[in-house]
């Protein structure tokens, strides 16, 4: 996996979310924590898509626009610091509408109908051939969020790495076509963490599929949910071997339990037999809650106070526009199309 | 012909040009006449569409900037009056790729693919395959030029009829799905008038092919252009009967002269026999630098003064984002993603 070395000198990383639901513990393991060590050393933009939602769920805006206020929620609660980390709502960020326009004349449809990830989100949506030109063209949208803000890393899972390839190919077409070199190249920074499996053991976590666990979920609902928790189903009996790997819940706890030494033990125990699936929950839920408890209570102080969360999104953005702007007056002088700008 | 009689209550009319060169006779008699005509009964609003010319231009942005001063001379040389309407440029009115965004995610990419008028578009560019999505898309971001404005008519050619009815889809479901009346179902405008051939004869005026005259014409390459203008190949000798009947000379003189009695006296006789091409080409060049003589003294009066002429763009480009910014808010509160607006 190609890793890139944070160095002292200052990144500018842009990262996001689609509003489309409350965040989960796959966002916080993949993401989330990610980000709350990375803000620090570094310049970091995390940006609201709304209006990527939008692009596959026009006809549900309501669920788009509560669903901004839970994500703002989420990160604040798991502790990105808005004094250090910008928190933006895409679509009140015009530029990045407008440098949608000039980067769609650089892209062809059949490049567009190359792009991997988006064969496969079509698939999963079930568009069939009805898909709105919105969503096909995300990606060069994408590009925009990227570009306008400088990024020069973007954290992304293996199954993005097609959209930052999208990213690069615009840079350099940009560049090469306007022979300036005012949009920079992102680099995809890859996780090292494993991807969360859900609940049921079925790959992907997805609330349409019942096997999440939200961060906004209660400590009853994590327990409820930890004890129903697939696990090895050849494990019948306490004293039979039984399997880790394809295990959620010992997937959990290479994500969660701090303690290395006491889990490779666990994991030996149960390999060999003798440790049975109510004693692994039960250290699973004791590290789940230790992480998830402070969380919870972090973003029930902030729900008390919801014109706070408001002022950190309306102020991001300003922030957002501010950097954004500066990028589309180079685009455009770029372009030769900077008419009413002295020189 | 589906005309509509525009009554005494004001229109709102959304017309203009790419500009991807000097406007010519063919301009002039299709649309700038009528603009002329239309605008004091009317509210009219004239799009320069440079970010449209761009779609199938981004290689090439000195050729749209270039012309957009020229477009704009043309329009004031007509005797388009900045006081009543309002000229402006697209790509300064960000709002427009906003709502472009919104709708972009109301149509299907089959929808787009079965557009007559922008398939003849692609086969003319010669794009192969590789047709930039900002080209495929250009009904879409026209929906937004017309619906900004809330336009009522916008004045067409036959051709372009079936962007009015991609228009007229979007809106339709825009209102539907969001469940509102914000924007406006614009009717299309026929002109009467029919299309002016080059002067080669050969259908369409058109730059590429030389066969036009511009409004920038010297009086001198007018009298040439006419001069060698096609006619009625078989009519060799003065006495010989020819042909009224796609001789470009008559056409021109059917749109220019003002003496419909004379003119009919001269196809008479021209059918007839016993009248000579030079006799009615120079009927046609009086006519005609009757018409465009005051128009290119204008225009060199405008050209003395470059800084008016941004001045009225400028002026022009902040009213039109009044009320597209306007209509903008409408569109973001139907959608309920109006979040910072206190209600």
């Amino acid at each position: 996996m190609k890793r890139i070395s944070v160095k002292s000198e200052k990144h500018v990383i842009l990262t996001g979310d689609r509003p489309s639901g409350p965040l989960h513990l796959g966002h916080y393991v993949g993401s989330l924590r990610q980000r709350v060590e990375l803000q620090h050393k570094n310049k970091q933009f995390i940006i609201i898509a709304d209006a990527q939602a939008l692009t596959d769920n026009a006809e549900n805006p309501e669920k788009v626009r509560k669903n901004i206020f839970e994500v703002a929620l989420d990160y604040l609660a798991v502790g990105i610091d808005p004094a250090v980390t910008t928190i933006f709502i895409q679509s009140l960020v015009p530029e990045l509408a407008e440098l949608t326009m000039y980067y769609l004349n650089l892209v062809t449809i059949p490049r567009l109908q190359r792009n991997p990830t988006v064969k496969d989100e079509i698939k999963q949506r079930g568009f069939g051939t009805g898909i709105p030109v919105g969503f096909f063209a995300y990606p060069v949208s994408q590009a925009a969020d990227i570009t306008a803000f400088k990024a020069d890393i973007v954290p992304v899972g293996e199954d993005q790495l097609p959209m930052i390839e999208q990213t690069k190919e615009i840079v350099r077409s940009f560049n090469r076509i306007y022979n300036c070199f005012v949009l920079i190249e992102p680099k995809a920074l890859l996780s090292s963490v494993p991807r969360l499996p859900g609940t049921d053991g079925k790959g992907k976590m997805s609330k349409s599929l019942g096997n999440v666990i939200s961060l906004c979920d209660s400590a009853d609902e994590i327990c409820r949910k930890v004890k129903n928790m697939y696990t090895d189903p050849k494990h019948l009996r306490v004293e039979d071997p039984g399997t880790v790997e394809g295990n959620p819940v010992f997937a959990y706890l290479d994500a969660f339990d701090p303690d290395k030494n006491s889990l490779q033990e666990m994991k030996d125990q149960y390999r060999h037999g003798g440790l049975g699936d109510v004693v692994v929950k039960h250290r699973l839920l004791e590290v789940l809650l230790a992480e998830l408890d402070p969380i919870r209570a972090r973003r029930k102080e902030f729900t008390q106070d919801p014109a706070h969360i408001m002022r950190i999104l309306k102020e991001g953005t300003e922030a957002a526009r501010e950097v954004a702007s500066r990028t589309l007056a180079e685009v455009r002088e770029a372009m030769h199309i900077d008419y009413f700008v002295n020189k």
